[in-house]
């Protein structure tokens, strides 16, 4: 390959070259911006802000640190020294191809250029360009800084070309789908285009508001599609008999006049107004930033819910959190660790999820961190996958808590840990949860931890492996002042003799 | 209206009807099941398997008992004493119309009657039915006992029979919408078979194959669909200009050709060949039952997602699950509670997403536990939702969990609750954990709250209610027996001088 992409251009931004300027920033990227509309930097400015919001709730995984962005007064300073350039002007051919061959012009001969456009195919869009070989159509889906697929159309793009926008596109967290043949409006569209299309025909007609069809798809088959698609779902439906058996059970229906033929409905200003109004008394006490959160926040929980289940656009944020991991530590290494300071082994930040009724973050997480830390020891001192797969663990068997101060969304958690001692089977370990690295001190945690044999559910000796490195790490923190509170019970109160 | 539903009865158990009768029987009502087909015991005991995992996850509230379940061998039997009949045989009018001939012999007058049928409207089911004013297309989706809309389409039924049967679906989780005006398909299936034909043509004409399309699907509009319909996420993509700026823009569109008209790709052998290997490809790895239960966990994960967020089918499960409680607290009131004894406030059950890599529940869930019977405790002596609005509230400051016992995914969890004493400003509490209410002591916590006035931030006398109940229940609670455990600090480690 010619090389790996370092910087972006942009060419239009609005909502979704903006939706583009902020995937390519957030994952790290420069971007330079050409667009003549005389607000491009405020709204560029808007989904950049929804997208780093977003992001926040999306992923923990250390993001790069966000690229630069500039707005340019040409095309030919937008594209100078990109890599990758993404074209999303609207939708007027004669304007794309003007747009190109300026492009062409002035970028790096290997620069790859991909078109935003839903309507046009690559043989319209290589008119007249002299390097066809790395133009193709990627199109995305609003918004596109959360939703992932990406429709790749490559015309005579080269196969070089193509694995390596793919895995630019990959890198910043999409599916780069291939689409087979060009065709008009190529996959999604030709879908959604037929769903609009009786949409319009069923308000028009007065069977349902835009309200009614919305309910029927998002109670409906809107939550079967997050998750499968049309047919993987239409395969469960035909059960034990499979695809075959489904297909003939449904094919003799789609004989049956259920839709109206390619006929769309006139656009009247009597039915734009229905539609329009129809539309206000649904979601008209939302704003229209209010619907965008809404959507955002919505959309992070079902991949994060799906991400839990390893699943479909869940399993994809996964590998994307598991590539910023590596590139993290391939790019920064560990920090080395002093041993003889209370242990810097886990950072954290309250989560939007991790708040009670009060904005405080809620008790139980306070475990979850100060466990995520105690998980951080473990490793460190060896216990790892493979230890925990010869059926050796290290289990918590006591914990004491205090709380010192609230945490509120959105504050970093810095957790220090000692080792206040150990034997053969023993660890004892002491937490202190900060505000920052110099923070005020939010919480400590003292805690005994047992191994076992899971096995046998039972208390088994260390391997000498974890106990040297304890003995090791011992040397250094022995010497550290064990605060005053550690080693002390839950206090006890004196009643007042009227209360009893 | 003339009563409530008290019995169901469901003629036909395939895929829909087995969805329909799992919903009935987990929301506590006995169902008689007529179905001629040799396995529709075994058919329909598949699908209750598969909803009650479901709902295991789906929902920690109250779930009435489940009603009885039996197959019966005629109409009349299935329906002489059923409140609410469920018709969910085979699309054919023929069969249709003898199963209502048959129902309205032996049915009790205001018995409800609806129809699954995707294909009929209510005009062509009343042909010769002397009882029009109580039948009706309630038309669900697959899997029926998870998916919760539901399409009304009244033909002559009354008002007062649509709003029982309204009443009656929306109890058992329903979203039931009622369509303002017959028509074929109803209003989903219009949509879907739109979007079913458009992805023949794709794979038909080699553009994709079914897992592209599917994929194009849920990494992309199908998570938009999942939370936001059409009409909704076009609103945001009109920006600040709203629904009408996006009709004029996207209006124009609808005028290509994007969609093969309404004819349907000849269903040869060929065209069966490809989407049932393709389909083998995709999905041929997992087995159907397999399926099943990933796409019930998504859509369990989808749901729960959405009900942090209050919104779409999120908002709706916890509507009813508010309802479910509701019922429950109104069907057995509050046991009374012994005020000598430890108190048992809070019970619930190690959940699906609880238990960490060793199977067992993951440490900061004992907390959550131990944080969610303090609350019981903290309802019980008065501190309620108007007193927290107050700006009071008692925060946990000290916490003292021992570990004592693993508790594995299911597992009851039953929590008793001692006060150990109490004074202006702080309440201790100990909890003990048991695996059911006789069960082995899984772990116990010692908490110490002190009260605070949450806009100072500051330590504050509580409200002489509060202190007035704590007293009313130290008299009871002082002669109990402090575990000899209580008060303890976590012990220290003599080190064995050879590790040090």
């Amino acid at each position: 390959m010619t090389g790996t992409v370092k910087s972006a251009a942009a060419i239009g931004g609005g909502v979704i070259g903006g939706g583009w300027i902020a995937r390519f920033l957030l994952n790290g990227f420069d971007v330079r911006v050409f667009d003549p509309h005389p607000q491009a930097e405020r709204l560029v400015a808007e989904v950049v802000g929804n997208a780093e919001r977003a992001y926040r709730r999306l992923t923990l995984a250390p993001l790069p640190e966000k690229g630069r962005l500039s707005f340019v007064s040409s095309i030919e300073e937008a594209v100078r020294d990109a890599d990758y350039i993404q074209e999303s002007v609207p939708e007027r051919l004669d304007l794309k191809l003007k747009v190109y061959a300026e492009i062409e012009r002035h970028a790096k001969p290997d620069a790859l250029i991909g078109s935003s456009t839903s309507g046009f195919k690559p043989s319209e869009l290589i008119e007249g360009f002299g390097t066809p070989q790395r133009l193709f159509v990627a199109h995305p889906f609003n918004p596109v800084y959360l939703l992932p697929v990406v429709e790749i159309v490559p015309g005579q793009t080269t196969a070089e070309n193509l694995a390596r926008a793919q895995a630019f596109l990959s890198a910043i967290g999409m599916k780069a789908l291939v689409v087979r043949k060009e065709i008009d409006a190529h996959i999604a569209d030709r879908l959604l285009e037929a769903v609009w299309r009786e949409g319009l025909w069923l308000v028009h007609d007065g069977v349902a508001t835009t309200e009614e069809i919305d309910d029927v798809i998002r109670f409906g088959f809107g939550l079967r599609w997050a998750q499968m698609g049309l047919f993987e779902t239409y395969r469960i439906a035909g059960g034990e008999a499979g695809m075959r058996h489904f297909i003939s059970q449904f094919g003799p229906a789609l004989k049956w006049p259920w839709t109206k033929l390619m006929d769309v409905p006139e656009l009247t200003d009597e039915l734009i107004d229905t539609i329009a109004s129809q539309s206000d008394a649904q979601s008209g006490h939302h704003g229209i930033r209010d619907l965008e959160r809404i959507r955002d926040d919505n959309l992070v929980a079902i991949m994060q819910a799906l991400k839990a289940n390893n699943w479909g656009a869940g399993a994809l944020l996964k590998d994307y959190e598991t590539g910023l991991y590596a590139r993290a530590h391939g790019r920064d290494g560990r920090a080395e660790i002093d041993p003889s300071k209370p242990l810097p082994l886990h950072a954290d930040r309250v989560r939007e999820d991790w708040v009670d009724y009060n904005g405080h973050m809620t008790e139980s997480r306070y475990l979850q961190v100060l466990g995520d830390a105690t998980d951080a020891f473990l490793h460190l001192i060896g216990m790892d996958k493979d230890y925990l797969a010869s059926g050796r663990s290290l289990y918590t068997v006591e914990t004491h808590i205090r709380h010192l101060r609230e945490a509120r969304m959105g504050a970093p958690l810095h957790v220090v840990t000692r080792l206040l001692g150990f034997d053969e089977k023993r660890v004892r370990l002491l937490h202190e949860i900060r505000a920052g690295a110099d923070g005020e001190l939010l919480a400590t945690g003292e805690h005994m931890l047992l191994h076992v044999d899971t096995g046998k559910s039972a208390s088994a000796p260390m391997d000498p492996i974890l106990s040297a490195k304890l003995g090791e790490l011992w040397k250094h923190q022995r010497h550290l002042q064990t605060p005053a509170y550690a080693g002390k019970p839950v206090r006890e109160i004196m009643m007042d003799p009227a209360n009893s």
